[in-house]
């Protein structure tokens, strides 16, 4: 049976399946996979299904925020999905982020989805194995990685940026950033919290891996070919990283 | 300045912006306005600018979610957005309400994106002059309306609907329909509360118009014909409805 | 059966009820209907019904706070109420407000009381039908209205005013009127988001009716002859307001 | 300056303040005082003072509720209150209480008002000194008396109560008393709680002082001779423990 | 059957427990017995019963904290106790407090421990006859007492006392204190509300004996003979009150 | 400067802290330890160093509950802890964790200490690389483990275990763990979520190592000889997987 946002069926999706915010990013992810087919374009979840260095592997979208991310997750976990990688660009909050991955063992439930399905207090904490296997993959692509803590929030232009509406209500958004640095947070994002608790309670195994690609406020940014060297790294790296896992781990 | 996700500038938008969950249904409604131009279709975002009975119109999508759509709702306030009209289809929980529109006077605010602007105390109300051009609009256009309470939520497949998730964690759905309609709840979605909050807040005008073209538990639910035309009403009373409102209450 | 507080019976109540805070200004309304019955003075509920152009009409008192109004409100739907109007003055928080009817579509919940009955995300707004009207009463009355929002709270010398206590214990009270203006607020009072919240749980029609006799800070306000004009205008307005309501709405 | 509410001055109001709920049983009151004055009777505040075994009191009323509750406190402590006793009869929730006094050395606070003062935490604790001498009055006016626990409530006809509106939305109010028995709680009103935080943060002394007329449901009363007796001792033995409080420990 | 941590049994444990947070202490204590037998020193739980003036008495200790302090409280109460007190050195916050005892009537629950058992409205009180005898064993050892509030909190270097980590994360404990004297806070520790809380749910007796030995800050401190001599008038305070109520109210 | 409670200096504690809850346990684990000497035994904490495999540990004891864990932690980083390591033995949730290690990879912060650091939506997780360690020294020795999330508690008689109390109040503890295998948790404890949220506030490596003992509801546990041999296994994996992370990622 189709899923109902997405379009999907359970014969059209791997079970490794890599996530992007961005519906448009799908189309970059998906020229690298080999005998690739498109599955659908529904909503904000576009979907393709091929093959990498002999792995089965879905690309997918999650649109913007926790709700529709859900849906995401909800509708490949439906389909048989097995393993979940939600991939991304980010901003660091520490100055020396910038060209790394961030891989985070965790992350802040600052989104309400996820209470919708448990308690504020169970942790929304990747896969270890997933990990390992993706900081391995960081590494042999010649790049390096932090493990940290990130935080996802539902209020983009409320709680990550200034706006025409929070300068009317004299928001201060930097106060966001300074709380969440005294907790050692390296970046922020809108959807990974509640993926990874998602994983958790499916039982299915589940991580993030983000490329720094500009610092809080701007203070630095990757540019020109480096941005784009960057972003395709990012692709290769989660792409290897499946493979590693499913050589080293499922494969036991 | 171009927003940062919609990819939209201030010359580009019109003051009445019509805003649907689908990016993919813009496309439908752009074809009722003439002289119509294509502005962008980033991330989830697809807008359009265009002419209808003389009035300027931008029509875009929020995707599904509250934090998507306080990002759309924020940036065409960005580009000078006065008046924010939300148009969809939706599941009506009482049996009379097949076929009608719900043009609610205020939703329950179980989203959470809108509590990180203003306490959960707030009432996300519509404005009473838009309703009313609405409300007029559905009689001149045949059709017959309900002004009652809806109630938006985060969580679609652990609150709205049964899911495989749902059914390994044994999680009831019906307890959410059950205690809505103890407080006469007409119809539940994932973004209208924070989008009436934030019109609010903005101190511009803002409601929602949908047609019910299914009822609870698929009870009952509008089938071929009856279902496009109710579709294409929608389209035309939200468009009519601006049409009221800017000459008997804008134009004043 | 008469009622446990109030001391009233259902053959005593007329389907429409105005609602004074104080239960001595009931004496005052009352000396506006024709054919008045004193039913009952219990507690701080004093009751009269009697005729208005026409219309029968109950007048009664709430008390201060949410919790007597609460008690008014469901004494009064025991006794057959099917339309409830709060009116009374209030201190507006904007400086062009002075000598103008606030109707509110919605009000703040900072009450607790209605939180005993539903959750606090739902809105507390009033009935469409019932403000066009009251709208209409005004206008008609040559004066001017405003459709905002208002905030209800239980703290009278905790959130709105200073006093002895609140200067022992060094409370800013300035701090909530800063919160609220940045949130558009128009007045603030202790009863309206209850009663506005019952009316929609008891499925009948209810709305808010005041008179800004005061800026915040008496910054300014009525005096003499414009105050005594301005409370007779309220008064006329009100049940004018109903008259209107039975003829154009109930009547059809 | 006279108050705002209650219209009463420092001059008008003795250090010993005793509370009735109930506007009108002031006046009973008030006729055990001799070289009683009326002060005012303004909203639901009725005041009088007088003279009472050599020591000067005050008698007035809080109307229904804790928002009313906190007015009434807040200004007679503006003008000198020093000990504040709350009297009036109540419902006893355990079997063996009917016809004696429950004189409680705490009350949960499930009111809202005193939240708005200090955060849930603190305990709404009686004065000990106090509660010694209204115990003593009790025994030497030939009645019996507990010292246990209360609760406070907002809502009546929501939590204490069956309506028509708490039919109408199927809520079962004897779940509140369940609960309340297995935390050992004696009794329910909707004042005691904010009463008894306000005194504590004023630094005065206060006490509630109760006689049970009536066993939960209607399970049995006290009728006739019985019930006066049991109101005219209630209101004795206040002002006797007022009398002895003044003897024993305001005069050391 | 043996409790669980505590490793005590119903016949080893007197109707009367003193319990000290500290186990060291509790040896100190034991001295004061007679015919005392050592009962158990299991994890941080050292049991001790023995006879004071006649009256069987054991003494116990809880540990650090409100968690292990409700298994002290439960295991004791599996063993028959019906009286429980807790005795201690405490940091006053005012400063005539320095070698007073707090024999407090009431505790904040900022603990979350007894949040477990019943809700946070629920009042941690003493028992006033207790308390009565407390204050009488006071006087009688020549010491003066106050009957204050005070509270109890679970995080020491996060709320009460500055560490490495508080210095790290820029927190200023100041805070916490500034807003407890504005409620009228007497002192601070880490068990005593839960203590309370459970006593009232038992159906049994419970206060709280405590010597101010240092004020906030360290801006006295009793030094010396001075010290040694409060901390053995508090134990002494604390079992001769004991006996006080063994003889004039359980003995009734 | 010596620590408040556990009387501690710098110059005592190695960089790596070894934790158990009960401090008589200390006794056992110092005796695998050559050189070792006594710090202190005070309060609940009882701490010795000295050195395994040419590696300096300090092993310690938390006492029951976050709030006597958290100050363990606190001190211990005063005396420059860098790596945290608690480990216990547990009771597992699912059936066929007998005998086997859980080291979670996280914790659900059921537990309030920790919410006085941080909001509730910080994940309490486990370091990766110390994680891998303790996994590898399992399996080195013999055993085998799984990584599951665990769940951290601050009431024992009111969550975890019926108790006289539990069954004067009618509280069903069972629900607890009917919940928690929802959320597909494997054990639970006092202290774990504490302990991993401080490690990852104060920038250090912290992880726990359990031994599963006993089975919910007693359905089966180790005997005699199984059990002897599992508690010292338990005791040299975590020993092992120090020596291992002092070698393979500390030394790196």
């Amino acid at each position: 049976m189709q899923t109902l946002y997405s379009k999907t069926e359970e014969k059209d999706i791997a079970k490794y399946v890599l996530f992007s915010g961005d519906p448009w990013r799908v189309e970059t992810v998906a020229k690298q996979l080999e005998d690739v087919r498109h599955i659908a374009f529904a909503r904000e979840f576009n979907t393709y299904t091929g093959w990498y260095k002999g792995v089965r592997i879905t690309v997918t979208s999650t649109g913007i925020g926790a709700p529709s991310a859900a849906i995401a997750m909800e509708e490949m976990y439906q389909c048989g999905m097995e393993v979940a990688v939600r991939m991304g660009t980010t901003m660091g909050l520490k100055d020396d982020l910038l060209g790394k991955l961030i891989i985070p063992t965790g992350a802040m439930r600052e989104e309400a989805t996820s209470k919708t399905y448990v308690p504020e207090s169970f942790p929304a904490v990747a896969d270890i194995g997933l990990i390992n296997c993706m900081n391995k993959s960081t590494l042999e692509n010649g790049r390096e990685y932090v493990n940290g803590i990130t935080c996802t929030m539902d209020g983009f232009y409320s709680q990550m940026r200034d706006s025409r509406l929070s300068e009317k209500m004299n928001r201060d958004i930097g106060q966001t950033f300074e709380a969440l640095k005294k907790y050692n947070i390296s970046a922020v994002d809108m959807e990974s919290s509640c993926m990874l608790v998602l994983a958790n309670l499916m039982g299915i195994k589940g991580c993030i891996v983000t490329m720094t690609t500009v610092l809080e406020n701007l203070k630095d940014f990757l540019k020109g070919d480096a941005r784009t060297k960057s972003e395709e790294d990012l692709c290769r790296i989660a792409l290897d990283g499946l493979v590693i896992y499913d050589r080293e781990v499922a494969g036991k």
